[in-house]
This record gives C-alpha cells, sequence and structure tokens, in this order.
C-alpha cells in the first residue's frame, strides 16, 4: 500500500491517516494490518497509567525528553476517557508536550474512546502495530484513570508503569481497582510532597508481602528462576527528578522479560486474546443483526424483554437459532 | 424449589445460598433465576457509585437508616473490586453498616469480581433479581471506582446517584470518566468541606449547559413532555445532614421514572441487554473449548499466535469454522 510505504519513509501525514482508518476501524483497517504484519516486533512499548491527576503526562514529557536525548525515536498514545465534557482539560494537561510536537523524532496521538468504532483497546492495539511499524523504538501508551478500558489497554503494552501520588489514601484505594496485579514497576511521583516516603515504604512492604505469600514466586526461586521483584521509583515528574532512574528501572525491566522468554511468552498470548476479541466482536454485531432480521430469533427476544420470561429459560433455544443464522450469514 | 419457598418465608440463610449461587453462576443458577421470575419487579434499585473515599458508604448507611423508618425493608449489595488486597481497607469502610446487620428488614451483601465466574455485571443483576423476589422493597446497590465493570453495574438499577467530594479537581477528573451521562441526581457529600458551594454550583452550571444545548432535550420541552433535570444534593454522610432531601429527590425520581414510562423501557432494555450478554457469553466459552478442540480452528490460531499471519488475515476463514463447531456442539 503506498499509505505505508510513505508511512515508513517518514512522512506523518501517511502514518495519521492510517491511525485514523484504525481508530474509526474502517474497512481498508485489515489490509493495512496483514500489510504491515511482517514489519512488527521492533518497538518496545510502555504504558503510564494510575489514577486522574498523579501526573503522568509530566511524566511521559520527561521520559520522552530522555529517550531522545538518548538517540531513540519515539510514539506516544494518551488515551483520553470518553466523556464529552473531557477535551479542554485533558488537552490542559497535555499542553507540556509542545515541545514535542515539532521534534520529527516524536509522534504524539490522542485516541478517544467516543471516536473508536469496536473499542478503545482494539483501535489503541492497532495504533501501537501502526508506530511500530512506522519504526518507531520506544512507544509510551498514557491513560487516565483505572477502569477496565484502561486495564485491556494496559494488556497490550510490554511495562506497566503505574504512577501514584502520595495522597489521601489515594494510592491504597487505586491498588484497590486492580493497579497492583498489572505493576511491572511503579513511580510515586510528586515524591517532593508530605508523606511521600511513606507511601514509597508502605509500597515496598505490601509488594515484599506478596512475593513471600506467593507460591508461585518462591517455586520459582527455589527452581533457580530469575524473578522481577516489582520497584518503587520516588519521581519528580515537573522537575525531572528521578526519571532517569525510571527511565533505567524501565530498561531493566525490558532486559529482564526479553531474556526470561517473558516478553516472547505475553506477545504471544495478546496476538490470541486479540484474535479471539475480534471474533467475538464479530459475533455480537451478527447477533444484532439476527435480532433484527429473524422471526423465529425476534419472538423469543421479545418474551425475554417483556419479562414473561427468564433469559436463562430462552437461552438453549436461541443459542443454536442464532448460530444458524450467523453461519448462513457468514458463508454469504 | 424448596430454597425459593424459604427465602420468600423471611429466611436469611436461604437468600444468602440463593445469592451465592448466583455469585458463582452454580449450575442451579438457571433453574432459581426461571422460578423468581414472576416474582420480579416490585423492588426500586438505587445505585450509588462515585470516587474512591467520597463517603458512599455512609450514605448507604444514612439511607437505609430512613427508608427503615418510613417502614420499608432493603437489600444492600456492596461491590468490592477483585484486589487480594482490597478485603481489610473496604471492610473497615463498612464497620459503620454494622448496625443494620442486626436488623431482619435490611439484607447486606458483598460481591468481589474475583468470585463470580461469568462477570460481575452478571452476578449482580442475579443477586438483585433474587432480593427483589425476596420481598425487599428497595436495593441499593453501592459500587467503588468508575471501571466499565461500575458502570456495567450500574445499567442494571433503576435511579443512578452519582456521589462526589468537593475535593482537589476530583469532580471533574470524575466526570470525565463517563460518570455524568449516567447520573439521575448528584450528592456533593461531605458538604461541611472547603469549597463545597463551588462544586454543587459548577454542577449545576455543567447540567445546564448540557440541558440547554441538547436537542434532544429542548425537542422533548417543546412537545409539552415532562423533563429530569439532574439535581444536585448536597449531604453530609457522617452527620447525615441533607441525607432526608437526598432520598426524597431519588423517590421524586422514581415517581418521574414511573409515570413517564421511562422506568419499563429502562427495564425493557436491561433484560434485552442482558440476554444478549449472555448469549456473547455462551459463545465465548465454546470458543475458548474450540481451540482446543478444532485442529483446523488451532492452526490457524497459531499463525496469529506466532505472529505469522495478522489476525485480520484469518478471522473470515475461522469465523465459519468457529460456528460449525459451536452449532455442532450446541446441538449436541
Amino acid at each position: 500500500m503506498e499509505l505505508i510505504d510513505k508511512m515508513r519513509s517518514g512522512n506523518e501525514a501517511a502514518l495519521a491517516r492510517l491511525i485514523s482508518l484504525a481508530e474509526r476501524n474502517d474497512s481498508k483497517n485489515p489490509e493495512v494490518m496483514q500489510a504491515i504484519q511482517p514489519l512488527l516486533g521492533n518497538a518496545f512499548t510502555i504504558g503510564i497509567t494510575g489514577p486522574p491527576g498523579a501526573g503522568k503526562s509530566s511524566l511521559t514529557n520527561r521520559l520522552t525528553q530522555l529517550l531522545r536525548e538518548q538517540g531513540f525515536t519515539v510514539g506516544i498514545i494518551a488515551i483520553d476517557p470518553s466523556s464529552p465534557f473531557s477535551g479542554g482539560a485533558v488537552l490542559g494537561d497535555r499542553v507540556r508536550m509542545e515541545e514535542h510536537y515539532l521534534d520529527p523524532g516524536v509522534y504524539i496521538r490522542s485516541m478517544a474512546s467516543r471516536g473508536s468504532h469496536g473499542g478503545l483497546a482494539r483501535a489503541t492495539k492497532d495504533a501501537i502495530k501502526i508506530l511500530d511499524a512506522a519504526g518507531k523504538d520506544f512507544i509510551l501508551v498514557e491513560t487516565v484513570g483505572v477502569g477496565q478500558t484502561e486495564l485491556d489497554v494496559m494488556q497490550t503494552v510490554d511495562t506497566v508503569c503505574v504512577v501514584l501520588v502520595p495522597e489521601g489514601g489515594d494510592a491504597i484505594q487505586m491498588l484497590k481497582a486492580g493497579l497492583m496485579e498489572i505493576a511491572d514497576l511503579f513511580a510515586v511521583n510528586k515524591s517532593d510532597r508530605d508523606g511521600a516516603p511513606q507511601v514509597v515504604s508502605a509500597l515496598k512492604s505490601i509488594l515484599h508481602l506478596k512475593y513471600s505469600t506467593s507460591g508461585q514466586f518462591s517455586q520459582r526461586k527455589n527452581a533457580g528462576q530469575e524473578i522481577w521483584e516489582v520497584p518503587v521509583c520516588p519521581t519528580q515528574g515537573i522537575s525531572g527528578e528521578g526519571v532517569l532512574n525510571l527511565l533505567e528501572t524501565i530498561r531493566q525491566h525490558q532486559t529482564f522479560i526479553k531474556q526470561s522468554g517473558e516478553l516472547d511468552r505475553r506477545r504471544k498470548e495478546r496476538r490470541k486474546e486479540d484474535l479471539l476479541s475480534q471474533l467475538q466482536h464479530s459475533m455480537r454485531e451478527t447477533l444484532e443483526v439476527a435480532c433484527v432480521q429473524s422471526d423465529e430469533i425476534r419472538t423469543l427476544m421479545n418474551k425475554v424483554e417483556n419479562g414473561t420470561e427468564a433469559s436463562h429459560g430462552v437461552i438453549h433455544k436461541l443459542l443454536p437459532l442464532t448460530l444458524n443464522f450467523m453461519l448462513k450469514r457468514t458463508i454469504k
């Protein structure tokens, strides 16, 4: 495809158009994804997530600056929440990124869930692939908030950095939302504030507790396998203090998962999950059509809608009917 | 079913067991759901959601107290996040509920996503139905956090109350997560704190802006239809101030959606969505089996897993194969 060749030769307009195709799940997108498949696997992707206001954008900004100084090219995907009221504030947060907009070695893209047909997680995965094919060395994916979509997005990256701030029990609250499980490393940002050392040491002891009580970890350790003990890095996104150490820790994780085979395993798992969710999505789409087009299916649906039958009672009739309908439609 | 009869006669152990069946998606659960179908539709369900630390538990506690004073029975479902680290803190938050544990007119149940096979949202829907069948007048569903699961759960209730606190831009950040769209009313809790009046009036003006710019609203207004303008209630969960007003506002919303036909429409839509997601879930399950049992399907899957083919390239081959496999398996 001409657009892909252009993108490969450094044309940012072509890159932007390809991501737009992915974002709106354009009919040309599958073709693009097939064509770039042989070009994939060279970029390393870093996810940056955490509660709103933790200073993720300024950390992303600082990390980008350091990576550029080290001669790497960078792609940035900033995930915006879908609310129509968000635009302004989020843009405000990201004004600091401005200096990078003029650097041809950095490409910055915002993705909003509203615009992404077929799901934000899918669109993000495709955008990561496009930036990978475009030859970016590092791809930073920044999400706001801690919802399921964000967790899904974080499953598409190689290293997950969870950013917390030392404030009002936020750290502990956010860990409850499932961030503890996905973190490969933590950044305790705004580390000049009161309570920062306490949060750092509390996190470290929770993490230590996790290792010492996990059978999996002791098994591995006994088998002589190396294990990754999740590090906690104090940072100050605004002044830049601690960010070089954060980047070095990220690079250590990169080396660790490459050498241990974990990176290959994660990427393989991800491609499988990708395919399954695409299949599931196709099925759901056909299902919606089936509700409209098949009298038999609609009659059963209506009974459930009106509350005269429980969904659990009709599902065994509905499933074969729907599968038959879908099969006919797929073969057509 | 004997268990249902027992539950209907007020046996809390039977009620607890039925919810446990729903929580672990036991093979007996579909039968239970079918059996209670004729008993449904009498309870009114209120969702209470918002960011961590907003004081949702103390509001739930106060609302329960008022509803009991007015002679109503209450079921409470408290949704815990899935993290293994959550137990302690959440229980701590809920110690205040203690007094209600001894009241036979109140039934309190925590649901954790970890234990709920087939999804927390599904398990919660079933638990709501069981409490409805048990004869509870009001069901309060309290969620922590603002993820997709929580949004899904909130789609199962009749009235959504979003709780915010007047702090650090939290309100605006949380609105970004999609809470603005689902709120039927807002509670600005801890209203004795600095900045509370400002948050209340900011929220009111955002909401007003929303109405005045929404074509849908002006259409309805012009057509002489009543519209619900989302109210903002200042509350203090701890002292109880403002909570009676909050309850009255909730009851006004209840009357409004009943009289406008909105309640029927919502419940109908919900039953449809329910059925679709159950179908989708069955399909996903079969899909996982297909990956293991069918050589043809596995060969295609492996190509994608190993990165030799893009998922977009094999999906049109994989879909009919999978549907055929599922159909054979469903008919068996």
